[in-house]
C-alpha cells in the first residue's frame, strides 16, 4: 500500500474527531503491525470495495472512547454501551467516508460497506487483505486509539 | 430481511463447515437478536454490498474453533493463534460466497468484501445495518458458534 494511501485516513481521523467530540486526536507515526495483540475494548470494522480490497478498523479503549462519547452527546458517559456502540460505528463510517472522498480526488474510487462494531476488554483485530496491516497510534486528552487500514494493493 | 435470506446463509454454513472440517453444524433455530451480550472469543466479519448492503459474522468459542480447525489441518490445535485466525477468515469468506452464490441464483446479487478477524474472549459484535440482527445458533460436537446476518433490506 502506497504512503499517500494511509494520509487521508489520518486526515480524516483527525478531522472527524475533532468536528463531532471537539477534541484533538494527535497521530503518531503509523507503522506495519505485525503482532495482533495491540488491544481495544471497542472497535469500529468497515469493509472496502471498488478499485482494490480492504479494510479500516478504529481500536479504542473504553477510557478514550468514553470521553470521546460524552463530548459528542454533551453528558457525561462513564462506560461502554449500546449508545457508545453505535457512537463506534458512526465514527468509523464518518473516517471511512471522508478518507474516500479524498482518495475519490487522487483517482482511486473505493466504497465502504456497513460498518460492525465489536466490543469486549483487550481484543484484537486482523485484517485479511494481502497487503501490509498499516496502524497509525492516535492519542488524545484520555488515553489513546488506534486506526488500522489493510489493502490487497 | 426475508427468511429466504436467511437460509442460504444457514445452508452455506454447514456445507462449508461439512466440506473442511469434516463435521456436521447442527443448526438451531435463527432468532432476532436483540442481546448484544452473546459472546465468542474469535469472530470472523464481512461486509456484504451490491443491491442491498449489511454484514455477516460468525463467532465461535476457543474450544468449539479449535476441533473445527484440528479437523481442517488433521493435527490438534488446542488454543487460539494466528493460524487458527487466518482459518476463521477463510470460513467466513468461503460461507459469504457460498450464501451469495445461492442468493444470486434468486436474483439478489451481492458482493462480499474482505473478511477481518477479531480475537479476544467473551467479545460482542453489533450489525449497524438498519434491518434486524438474524442470529442462527449452530451445535457441533465441541461446542457452539453463532452466525449472524444483518442487511439493511
Amino acid at each position: 500500500m502506497k504512503v499517500e494511501f494511509i494520509n487521508p485516513f489520518l486526515r480524516a481521523t483527525q478531522h472527524v474527531i475533532k468536528t463531532m467530540a471537539f477534541t484533538d486526536a494527535i497521530a503518531g507515526k503509523p507503522f506495519v503491525k505485525k503482532d495482533e495483540k495491540a488491544g481495544g475494548d471497542v472497535s469500529g470494522i468497515i469493509g472496502i470495495t471498488g478499485e482494490t480490497e480492504g479494510s479500516l478498523s478504529i481500536s479504542f479503549t473504553e477510557s478514550c472512547i468514553c470521553f470521546i462519547v460524552s463530548n459528542m452527546f454533551g453528558e457525561n458517559i462513564s462506560k461502554l454501551n449500546s449508545e457508545v456502540e453505535d457512537a463506534v460505528g458512526e465514527i468509523t463510517n464518518m473516517i471511512s467516508g471522508d478518507a474516500r472522498r479524498e482518495l475519490a480526488e487522487q483517482g482511486m474510487v473505493l466504497q465502504g460497506a456497513i460498518p460492525t462494531v465489536v466490543s469486549g476488554k483487550n481484543h484484537s483485530v486482523r485484517h485479511m487483505a494481502k497487503g501490509p496491516s498499516i496502524a497509525i497510534p492516535f492519542s488524545t486528552k484520555a488515553g489513546h486509539f488506534l486506526v488500522e487500514v489493510c489493502f490487497n494493493k
